[in-house]
């Protein structure tokens, strides 16, 4: 890396808002980690509070911790944590479940909340698990169909048979950002009933969820939230509606009355309703935990941040790289961008495996897709000029084509 | 408690062939815990592992850790430790979700298989959740009922239009144990499927699965398998249905090459088509480790010593107890029952409270029940006589009649 761009890297983070954050985070010495989009680093905070979770409130309280440690309302309070990032009033987002089940819960909902409709619109591209529940969904059910287009076509496939859009904000590999009020009004618009996936946009930039009227959405915990491997996620009912939702996966959780063991199902008032069976308590406890880290963070700084790191990595491997390389996949426009950078190459799974190899953690993504993640509370600029120039170091000295380097690699 | 009744259970500890097991667990110096059929108590391999998993997984190998520390396949191999618990065969046993989750993907697979039948037999003392995932469904799938019946008239409910039979095998108030081979034989004969909940026996007791035939069962990790609170469940399919099973919750963990991100589902081969999101890592690692506490063990010994721990503890409470103070509600033939004992008693939810003041846990269950549970692998006779004996004490004083002291508990 040459002096002139590590002295621009350290400068901007010298003036960086966020940089204590990084504080709160055990980051190992050896490693630029550019994958906080596919997992999440640890937050001091978490390592904590499981150690104390487990030993003392398992270990000593035993069930008594349910009440006395809060276990009970644990998915509520963690909830509410989560609704503060994403623009979502108090008591109106539950942490449950996995991102899966929960768009199967609001999948549910939205079509019955509209009778005389029986299409369910996704992208193509959509993360695979969205399209796979509703496909389960719709086979159980015996009726409606999934309508899948490119995401130039959402708008122009509205039409009065649609029930429900479902959508992914960020595109899982290229980081492209739908506008949420603009594509929500075209639902609306159009009389369907909006389920967003927030998976790449919670704790990843600014979200104004309650002012798009979106009906539903469901988001990740493990990602930008950076709950651990496996965190609980979250589902969020626009608080008018949360009253009148049936809960197709009725448990006894969202029952009104839990304890009182009652054989019929009543729904508990609001979005509790969307609870099931006993939540993971120490995964959650993580995760809510987790959260902490965001205690007095503007997320219109966290959004800044996330792009100025992408555009500025952008630059560098622009700048670096061999002629011809590589092509910049995502938006070069940062405000129709997440927090993340993918370049298509040619050898890209070779490729990420020597960057891996030589300490930059980012992902493959079939063809040929580099991703790599800028989480903004604890990514510096100096990572991106590193990885910039590691990256183009790679493709310039073609030693990602060497053998026993292809391990594969796993999860989004 | 007098010195014989102390001398007799001290002996039975002496005599007790997995008395070595309590050393495996965190326990409280201060307490009686007769509540491990609610939440198990804590496994110090489980402690130990938890910390390994977020420090060290987590922390320092972040994404890596799905391949390199096994995460990918943790549902698969905890599922393995189960099986062997539940006669059931490797591979044929997954941790997953919620037992409720579960519940619901294989009654939804249940009635799938018998598509000229839509009832859904089971008992109106059934544990709610259930019966309030049976009806959940059969509301989304707009066709079919739930017919509940008492325990004695399962049998004779068994009809032509008997889909699947969703039985809980071991009462959660009374600890009456349903014979799982002569049920299942009745359920098979009446032409319909049997789904388990073996929620209060994996771990519990001696059961074969396998040979029972059943088709489907789902139970719980965190009470006597001791994975933690809220500890992921686990679902078995009979191997030769597991790749016919068409999942209603299908999620891209649980498809045939999820990494290959494909738009369409495939089914995962056997078992692990039960998957559906990413699962809660850090509690499932919790219950993986706590599963050790088993390895080596003979469940008929942990079945005698549950059994053998609650005969004594019913003969000393009826030793002691005033007369006509409480009335055995579980069974008194040991083979009919699960490791607990349940009795009514006016006041009950007061005298528990008084109970867990005075360091003993049990639990209280509406209208009027106390219930205790013998863990085996960590209940001594000495606890069992020691509460026997405070029990007998505060009925015999009256002193539960005192104010202040009924804080609601909570959790089954």
């Amino acid at each position: 890396m040459d002096e002139s761009a590590r002295a621009a890297a350290a400068a901007m983070d010298a003036a960086d808002p966020l940089a204590d954050r990084r504080a709160l985070f055990r980051l190992p010495e050896d490693v630029v980690y550019l994958d906080g989009n596919s997992l999440g680093a640890l937050p001091l905070a978490a390592e904590r509070r499981i150690a104390e979770a487990v030993s003392g409130e398992w270990g000593e309280s035993l069930i008594r911790s349910w009440n006395a440690h809060g276990w009970l309302d644990l998915p509520a309070r963690t909830g509410d944590r989560i609704a503060r990032l994403i623009g979502a009033a108090p008591g109106s987002t539950l942490c449950c479940d996995s991102t899966s089940i929960n768009i199967f819960k609001l999948l549910a909902a939205a079509l019955a909340m509209r009778p005389g409709r029986d299409v369910i619109l996704s992208e193509r591209g959509n993360f695979p698990t969205d399209l796979h529940v509703a496909e389960g969904l719709l086979g159980l059910i015996g009726r409606g169909r999934l309508h899948l287009v490119a995401r130039a076509d959402i708008a122009g496939a509205l039409g009065p048979e649609v029930a429900v859009a479902m959508l992914t904000q960020v595109d899982y590999r290229s980081g492209c950002r739908l506008d949420l009020d603009e594509t929500t009004r075209a639902v609306h618009d159009a009389g369907a009933v909006m389920l967003w996936d927030l998976a790449h946009s919670a704790g990843a930039f600014r979200v104004d969820l309650a002012t798009s009227r979106a009906e539903f959405a469901v988001g990740c915990g493990y990602k930008y939230l950076n709950g651990g491997p496996g965190a609980p996620a979250f589902a969020y009912v626009r608080p008018d509606l949360a009253d009148d939702v049936a809960p197709a996966l009725s448990g006894w959780m969202g029952h009104a009355a839990p304890f009182d063991f009652e054989p019929g199902y009543r729904p508990a008032p609001g979005v509790d309703r969307l609870r099931v069976g006993t939540p993971p308590i120490l995964s959650m406890t993580a995760l809510h935990a987790a959260l902490e880290a965001f205690e007095g963070v503007d997320m219109a700084q966290v959004e800044a941040k996330g792009r100025a790191l992408v555009d500025f990595f952008i630059a560098e491997v622009e700048r670096l790289a061999p002629p011809g390389a590589l092509s910049l996949v995502s938006p070069r426009d940062g405000a129709r961008r997440g927090p993340q950078a993918a370049f298509a190459t040619p050898n890209g799974y070779a490729v990420m495996q020597t960057l891996i190899a030589d300490g930059v953690i980012g992902d493959f993504r079939a063809p040929d897709i580099l991703r790599f993640g800028f989480a903004p509370l604890y990514t510096r600029f100096v990572d991106a000029a590193q990885a910039a120039a590691l990256l183009a170091d790679i493709l310039a000295t073609g030693r990602w084509d060497r053998p026993g380097n292809h391990v594969r690699a796993a999860v989004t």
